[in-house]
């Protein structure tokens, strides 16, 4: 049931110098990936393992280096993304070790690994391949409406703002309708999420003519082999800079149904804080209005983040006031499970 | 008044196989551009001149190749662009010959000019520089919302659809506003828009996450130099495919008043017959609401192409009931001119 998974069975993660704290697309592979762990590779705490960090996790050795590592690996994901998304020279040895033992090489890094002559030479050599997670593909179409056809039913995460939990509401809804026995697929359209399936696109970086064409086109591939579609939506459509990604999801997906995410303590914009956040209810009418010429849609349901509040009843209240507010079942998808969400599609 | 032209202050224009029909470019570029046409090439129609064909544009001789245009020249324009976007063979001998006397060569091609080894290897001899208007500067930023501090008067033209006159609307705007005097900028979103203009990004060719930040960088750079600024708008806010050039820049340029321009005749998308047209006053509701929160603006007024319209009765009822129906002050901006947006404005 789970998605084809192009980087093979067995990964290991690179996370020097980002280990515990900073390893995102570590966290989100090992959470919700469907991968064997074989090593963690982390040069200050080699010898531990990831449980001690990370209890609610698949466990896995933590390594010092790639030699360390004496199963067989299909790739090595880069887990760590240092600001500035450039490669750390730490890294080289294992990359270049990992290529020459004819391991695959997955990077989700700003700067291109396969651009490195050296990682080039060997990749060619040993028959291994560098997935960049970055890089769209070099030839999208330009979207025709096709994604109506598919008879999956399709469910768009949106959002009120970045970092709201799209990717977490992707992931959770797709993991809980697959244990109702729903053939469930993802459409992952950020680096973490291509990391975690093994396949997409991440919208953000495709020319803004070809975005909606990027999400048709993986809405066709990937629909046709399931019931349930899940895609992962990006920032929100009333946004200072990053409108563009997810109103090209919202026409070039043609979802049936929304989710729309939010995080229950956000007063302003991630990284725009002066410019104050709407209210939830404002995002309902925006996101259904603005498909319905295309394709109309309608909210399924709310995904409220209330990590940030302690106390279980004030988090119960912000649930059901969200709920309210936005008109459909909500929930927080962490704290309390999808299966709202997943009841209200039933 | 007239803003800078970087491509020089005389230019020919490249129209072999697309004169005098198929030549977008070309005509926008004759009509509002502010340069010297030196010449046409045409090889079908060298020895006539460009008034036969256009008698209300600039007139021009037509010439067979480089070789017959004896006055210098700063540039040659490609002005056609054929299906595919691909360089046509017989093009090549102009092109050669236009670097070999130093002359810049400007292309809104797919192909991309400088990738040529012979045009490269000339360029370089001969210090000429190839500009290619499709492409985006490599280092774009994200949006930060600096458009807001911008004092010109900024006018973004938006759409109920692709082709219905967001750069006509633009020129003659900003034309009509030089004539009053008001010192007025525009800034170019298209391909065309920047041959005219000199300068501008092409939107649709930014990848999503910088479309909002390359429309700032626009209208901070230009804004600071005008009193006025007329912003090329791209597609429309509710479209099939390219939603996301529209909502960039919508965010983006932050404009304080919008023109929406629609085509009376247009009853559903262009190139997507399949899905009909909403009524004009829903996209008032949605340009509107989805700026708010980020930028207000408001709608100045309505463009209608009527060209369509033979009858002069008919077009003015029709502009008369778009009018009504967008609650502002509407016009055929070819046909009736653009002062009745230009009065609102002031």
């Amino acid at each position: 049931m789970a998605p084809a998974s192009r980087f093979g069975d067995r990964i290991a993660i690179l996370a020097h110098g980002g280990y515990p704290d900073n390893g995102k697309t570590m966290e989100g592979v090992m959470r919700y990936g469907d991968y064997e762990i074989a090593a963690v590779l982390a040069h200050d705490h080699a010898g531990s393992r990831t449980r001690e960090s990370f209890p609610d996790l698949p466990d896995a050795p933590i390594r010092a280096t790639m030699d360390d590592v004496a199963e067989p690996v299909d790739a090595l994901l880069i887990g760590v993304a240092p600001v500035g998304g450039g490669i750390d020279d730490r890294w080289r040895a294992d990359i270049v070790r990992a290529l020459e033992r004819g391991c695959d090489v997955v990077s989700g890094l700003h700067d291109q690994l396969s651009e490195d002559p050296e990682f080039a030479a060997l990749a060619a050599e040993y028959d291994a391949t560098i997935h960049e997670l970055r890089e769209p593909p070099s030839e999208l179409p330009v979207a025709s409406g096709i994604a109506e056809e598919v008879d999956a039913t399709v469910v768009l995460t949106v959002g009120t703002d970045c970092a709201v939990g799209k990717m977490t509401t992707t992931m959770e809804l797709a993991a809980a309708a697959r244990e109702r026995g729903i053939s469930t697929g993802v459409v992952a359209t950020g680096q973490t999420g291509i990391a975690i399936t093994g396949r997409g696109i991440a919208i953000d970086r495709v020319q803004a003519d070809f975005a909606a064409g990027a999400a048709e086109q993986l809405v066709v591939e990937i629909g046709a082999d399931h019931d349930l579609l899940v895609v992962e939506g990006q920032a929100s459509i009333v946004h200072p800079a990053f409108a563009a990604d997810s109103i090209a999801l919202l026409h070039g997906a043609r979802p049936d149904y929304l989710v729309l995410c939010h995080d229950a303590t956000r007063e302003s914009y991630h990284n725009f804080e002066p410019v104050p956040l709407p209210a939830a209810d404002r995002y309902v009418e925006w996101y259904t209005s603005i498909a319905d010429p295309i394709s109309p849609t309608e909210v399924l349901g709310g995904a409220l983040d209330t990590s940030d509040i302690d106390e279980e009843a004030a988090a119960r209240t912000a649930v059901a006031e969200y709920a309210d507010r936005i008109g459909a079942p909500a929930t927080d998808v962490i704290r309390y499970g999808p299966e709202p969400l997943l009841d209200a599609l039933e």
